[in-house]
């Protein structure tokens, strides 16, 4: 019998009547024969209301209290849905976090899954039940309630599929699949009907935030089969896979992604001595500022130009550093530009195609966008551009390697 | 150490700021020294926007569903009052049913307490922490989330106090105590010191709805001595006791009280043979409609008038069957009328005082009120009189059995 894992955001839960749609869904998979669990967020607008009654108390609120408090939103939709599953005649029962006994460790606000006990649920699949989840949340040891942070869950949904061993954890949403980019910039993004893991996470991490990133990477190492899908509409969605070559004429590339999200620093006239980066990036890293782009231009004179990416709102905090250690290392000067963004192609398929690098900046060149770094890995190139130009580069890019809908 | 478990209600913990007044309330009391579990309700209105959602998807939601979603109301406040604790510097920790595991059976909405684990809430205290409680709930064998229905927290509260063998519970509401009468229909109306819980139960049961009912029988089956207090104003409120007569002078009424909600029903003409009785009250009771008074004026020619009263919104369902009934029975016909009321003396001085009915119906015949029916327990009279005469037959007994406040 296939065993699916459902799972329904804040925004398929926000209404009575958005509720009464997803039990519309779930019946039909039910009747249709499949064993279901249901993980369901807290319906949109709990959450904030939450924290706004704790934050109006403690501007910092204990994490203790704030999980337990927080976890009652996704309690009420559990709730819900199956009461409007028990209208439709369906066998439904809910068990929060600490009933299934999702089992985390006790770092409140954030905890990590440890263990999942799966035999409540199994035995009430068995009796032909669907098993409606509270997402987001689970128990430590010591009984306490903990959460998943936001997001957390997707993470619930992957991890109860893992722990079930599910046919399939589909994650619905308020769009309808994983697109070549972002459709709002290209008209002719295309929904993909399939995606590796690590594409995802490429993609994902670089702004396409369709899935929380931990669990992609959940998924990916439990090989739980994830398909993103539109609770608002009926269609295949796209599926995350391990399988990246199984298909005849896989494509190069799975996407454009990019992120507005960047600012960049750059350090004239460094000394060019031995250690000198871990003396401009140590106490960035010592300020929790994660830096993503590196260049390094070694100039003629044993200077050197340093500069990097970190995210925009952490700019103020690194120049900060930045300005410090200018002037510690005896460098000329320093410099900061907000005015950036990162455009990447992902693609499992580059590992075994050559060109793709030079498909990429000739697709740049012929409209006129100057690249200002370029990083890669195995199955990304990113480049750092001014912002103005973002648009047209993805344009562009989604274009040169012949992403656009052919329909369009 | 002195142990103190209190109770707040909804409308004491309605708003942040009425969370923050009972935080200011319970430091000064932990500073004070003492050990204390404080129970609460949900944020007052948080009950009916939870059953809105509810009966919005199905007008009679499954009660193990229902359950667990009011449950989060209390599981809210809890944590609320825990982090204006912790903003005091009080040293605090919140605990719901299933934390605490108070242990019920599985009749959901309206579940009564078995045990209540004591270990946990114990060994916070002996930490020196304030325990805070989620009122009205509690797990069953299964961990099925119950609760103990409307007022539950009370009950709660009491049981709590009984299990940790606290020196008092108190209960916080909107009224400073319990009065001689309602102060809105007699102004001299005295609030009380101490009251007995037997002339408690009777108030109650009489409309007094200073406390629930059942949680005043749980606190005298305990022992529990229970304080009603206000959590608007300071004040020693009312002690609910067991001992009655340790005082000098210990007086013979407590109180009046009185009841709206009263219907009379009669059968004229009833042919008086055994079993007549059964034959109209029979199905009454079947059809789970509580009988308060009856009288039976047996005639002169073998002929019966048989009466009773009955709650007002039962009464016309008990026409239906007094119609039927008087039919079957031969009786010549049979009459209703629901503008009547009943007041009560209540005090277990009565117990020891002879004359106490003899004062109450002079009294009444003193202001001219006729007196319809009559019925005795060992610690009450009650009467039956119209409605319209109400005020004036309460405001008689109050100053004829000397409970008039002096200083008015």
């Amino acid at each position: 019998m296939t065993l699916i894992v459902q799972k329904y955001g804040g925004t398929s839960v926000g209404s009575v009547e958005r509720i009464e749609a997803v039990a519309d869904r779930v019946a039909k998979h039910h009747n249709a024969g499949e064993q279901l669990v249901v993980v369901v967020s807290a319906m949109s607008g709990e959450t904030n209301r939450l924290l706004g009654l704790a934050t109006s108390i403690l501007d910092d609120p204990t994490p203790r209290e704030l999980d337990i408090m927080m976890s009652t939103g996704e309690q009420v939709s559990m709730a819900l849905l199956t009461m409007a599953l028990h209208k439709r005649g369906v066998g439904a029962v809910s068990l929060n976090g600490s009933q299934v006994r999702i089992l985390t460790d006790d770092s409140h606000t954030k905890a990590r899954i440890k263990d999942i006990d799966s035999r409540r649920i199994s035995s009430e699949l068995e009796s032909r039940h669907v098993v409606v989840v509270a997402g987001f949340q689970g128990v430590d040891e010591a009984g306490n309630v903990t959460t998943l942070g936001r997001g957390g869950s997707d993470t619930t949904a992957v991890a109860l599929a893992a722990a079930l061993k599910a046919d399939e954890c589909q994650i619905y949403t308020d769009v309808d699949g994983v697109y070549t980019t972002d459709p709002r910039v290209v008209d002719g993004a295309k929904r993909l009907e399939k995606i590796t893991f690590e594409e995802m996470l490429e993609m994902a991490s670089m702004g396409s935030k369709v899935l929380q990133l931990r669990s992609v990477e959940f998924a990916g190492k439990y090989n739980v089969p994830l398909r993103v899908l539109s609770s608002f509409d009926d269609g295949p969605g796209t599926l995350i896979t391990m399988d990246e070559d199984n298909e005849m004429e896989a494509p190069q590339i799975a996407g454009i992604a990019f992120n507005r999200d960047e600012a960049k620093l750059t350090v004239v006239g460094v000394p060019d001595t031995p250690g000198m980066a871990y003396e401009i990036l140590g106490p960035i890293g010592e300020a929790n500022i994660e830096v993503d782009v590196i260049l390094q231009n070694t100039g003629d004179c044993g200077k050197t130009d340093f500069t990097f990416t970190v995210a925009r709102n952490d700019l103020a905090a690194a120049e900060k550093i930045v300005a410090a250690q200018t002037e510690r290392l005896g460098a000329v000067e320093w410099s900061s530009d907000s005015h950036i963004a990162k455009v990447s192609v992902v693609g499992v398929g580059m590992r075994s195609h050559a060109g793709v690098a030079a498909t990429m900046f000739r697709s740049l060149a012929d409209v006129g966008v100057n690249i200002l770094m370029i990083s890669t890995s195995e199955i990304k190139i990113s480049v750092i551009i001014y912002e103005k130009f973002l648009e047209l580069a993805v344009r562009a890019l989604h274009s040169g390697f012949g992403l656009d809908d052919e329909e369009d």
